[in-house]
């Protein structure tokens, strides 16, 4: 196989294992391509190993954590509760190895060719993999670059001892529940590290990011979100950072906002913050491969390149740094390359933070929604009144819809509490068909369960909530 | 308002304030009926007061039971775990109020008027309500009839001691755990009680009903069911009685199965059966209301009987004894009273078991739709392979999916697993807009989550499952 310049042939040649490039990967097999999987470190990459698997192995255990005091009315009872960090660590390790070689196992089942090592564009269909002392040259027919990002170290913080700043990549790696955590953000990552450090038994104060004044939800989901926050005793912090300081073990953060200044102390402090693509090896200049001004390279709605038999998927394509994006972008890449005519269309992706409870939404939000110009109706209901909610003692949370009040079109489902993630997807459902108020108001819904407050939201659009007390009538109608 | 031969006047009058009752009720309200409910038991009925909430709390605890060794893996740490039966028992009850006390103020919010007693009809317009000694005659005109169903005793067992023999209505009754439970069933609350006194310490023995040799679920379903209640140790048996009998405080029933007979003990039976509708004491046959053979009266699709003014919704109707389809026809019967179309539809009615883990179901399942003379095809996914259910440790269970060949269109969709619940709103839905396979494909799906499942098993339809190993491929597509 080897050619005249000493080039492997290669049909499809992949650069990076994370979800985005291992799904591209098997998509691709299954489609009768030969593939090589090019991986610098880990398969799975930064989801798998050190993003979204690891923080939701903490969100389930915080999750049982709260849960537990709940559990001695059911007669369940335990006489001395403890909690082991170092215990959960081994499990996550063990949960992510196992994730990771499930990964490898599909690989070798689709027999993808797998090569470990840095891989960087020679030309237009040449790539060099480079690893210890070894260096080898492919050619091929088409390539997939699915190479995520990297955490951008945030200034703010650049006078503190790096040992007390923690990114989601190396939150893991502190031995030990921090004493008190500041965590400067307002995303999934930032809700999520909140909540299961405060159940961990850390003291934990957010303060927003860029002098945010609310989270990027819903306003209801915003206003609900705060007091479940509060209630759990983590504080919310809001305004413009002023000063940044150390005093020997501590974090201090002088935060000023209408004219008062609060000091946030911490002993450790989680920055979620912005992410930088990883292309500065790729030698992407030398195929002339369009990056936009951040560095991200840019993909029309096949994830094809400037450089048309070159594609990109996931993080390193700009956009909303979410595996779900990768995954759906790997395997449109691969099926374009295949010949199928699959186009990449995220308007209807959701948001998902595994916080407890959970947070799910799709579609537009109130403010959103007024922004581009629609007259809008909303329905909102609180899980308060739900039947379901009530006997498992998850009563936190609500769900709102919003619609077109001209075409009774769904343009939002925005859900906190329990069961959020796997109801949403009746939300995006709704949306990718097109669905109207109607669509969601005449089916079935399971009885009891949490699915019947999405519907009492959508009663609630013309007042016809059931489990809704009403407000006072008046008084002409109360005398009927 | 009294009349002239001492008739209280009233517009709307619903008889039972059960599911499909109190929905009437309130939704009767909401669209400026004036509406008397009449009860004579509790509000909420049997679904609140002794069947789906109190059934749900069993299986809500024992779900928390089954995972308590799951949690020690995540350092959550547990010296003595104690099951203590009768507080649970308290939690039942307490639930129970709640949301009985629930709905006694959302009818006094919406001003429904609360009648207790006895209802029969006296003439096509005219209802008594007898209550201790009092005895009061209303004048309507419109009455919804939601009187529910009672437990008919199964002949089978009838030489039984009746404080051994058990049904939903009185397991609640049992002062203790069952030290050996026997249970008479397939349905939705044979396996809520199974799993759930399994749980709490019972030794469990399942006699499917009527000679039956499955589950009434899919089949792969009812495989993966079967292997999780083995798991479990709960024992199946299938068969014809043979023989029921008593020795001292032990019921013995023999099953004969090809040929070979076997012994089934307990100390308790629990028979999950038929049901008889409440109509004896309401006088029907005075005002000629159609009913059918087994006395369940005859509604059309706006829940009107043969008397065009009275509706009947819920158990009392007949199909399935199901609060879904008695919230659902309580609606109907108020919207049509009060001048919307509105019509029942209950094709796409979904079967949900709260059983550990969760079934949901909804549509053809594969017998039936082969019956029903599709042609399909059938794509399966196993939880075993999603990364959210190995992280969260709840890898049993399966989803399936089923479509029609020729049109795409999709049929069926299947799921055993957790989330069953909440996602099947997601099938629901697919089948009310008559979705097709493209339909589920193309949207996202939340990463990682339980709803990936449902996705791999649409992509499993062709194929194309990622985290399915792929079957040793042909020796010409192997060497490509």
């Amino acid at each position: 196989m080897v050619v005249g310049e000493l080039a492997y042939e290669r049909d499809l040649l992949i650069i990076g294992g994370g979800p985005g490039g291992y799904n591209a990967a098997i998509r691709a097999a299954q489609l009768g391509k030969s593939v090589t999987l090019i991986e610098r470190e880990q398969l799975g990459g930064v989801c798998l190993n050190k993003g979204c698997i690891p923080s939701k192995v903490f969100t389930h255990a915080a999750d049982k954590l709260y849960s537990y005091q709940k559990n001695e009315q059911l007669g369940i009872e335990c006489d001395t509760l403890t909690f082991n960090y170092s215990k959960l660590e081994k499990y996550k390790n063990k949960i992510v190895d196992q994730l990771r070689q499930g990964v490898e196992a599909l690989c070798q089942s689709n027999q993808i060719e797998l090569l470990m090592g840095n891989a960087f564009f020679l030309s237009e269909n040449k790539i060099g993999v480079e690893k210890d002392e070894q260096y080898e040259i492919y050619q091929f027919k088409n390539a997939i670059i699915a190479t995520g990002c990297s955490p951008k170290s945030n200034k703010l913080f650049s006078k503190l001892d790096s040992k007390k700043v923690l990114n989601h990549w190396s939150i893991s790696t502190v031995r030990e529940v921090p004493d008190r955590l500041i965590i400067y953000g307002s995303d999934y990552i930032t809700l999520e590290m909140a909540m299961s450090f405060r159940a961990f038994g850390s003291t934990v104060s957010i303060l927003l990011d860029d002098g945010k004044e609310e989270f990027p939800f819903d306003p209801a989901i915003n206003r609900e979100l705060e007091r479940i926050l509060k209630k759990k005793k983590i504080a919310i912090f809001k305004g413009v950072i002023k000063e940044v300081k150390e005093d020997g073990s501590a974090v201090m953060i002088d935060v000023v906002r209408k004219e008062s200044v609060k000091t946030i102390i911490g002993s450790y402090l989680f920055v979620s913050n912005h992410y930088i693509p990883n292309t500065k090896e790729l030698g992407l200049e030398r195929i002339g491969i369009q990056i936009d001004q951040d560095g991200f390279i840019v993909t029309n709605e096949k994830c094809q390149t400037s450089v048309n038999h070159i594609y990109a998927v996931g993080d390193v394509t700009g956009g909303e740094q979410l595996a779900i994006k990768a995954i759906k972008e790997g395997k449109v890449a691969s099926e374009a390359i295949s010949g199928i005519p699959s186009e990449i269309d995220i308007t209807n992706i959701p948001t998902i933070v595994r916080a407890v409870p959970p947070i799910a939404s799709v579609g537009l939000t109130e403010n959103e929604a007024i922004e581009s110009g629609y007259e809008i109706s909303t329905g909102q209901f609180s899980l308060n009144g739900n039947g379901f909610a009530t006997l498992i003692d998850k009563k936190e949370g609500l769900i709102k819809v919003i619609i077109d009040k001209k075409s009774q079109l769904i343009l939002g489902v925005h859900i906190i509490g329990e069961g959020a993630v796997e109801l949403i997807s009746t939300g995006i459902h709704a949306l990718e068909m097109i669905a109207r108020e109607e669509d969601l108001l005449f089916p079935l819904y399971p009885h009891p369960s949490i699915n019947e407050g999405l519907l009492e939201a959508i009663e609630a659009l013309s007042g016809l909530s059931i489990h809704t007390a009403q407000r006072k009538k008046s008084k002409e109608i109360a005398q009927f």
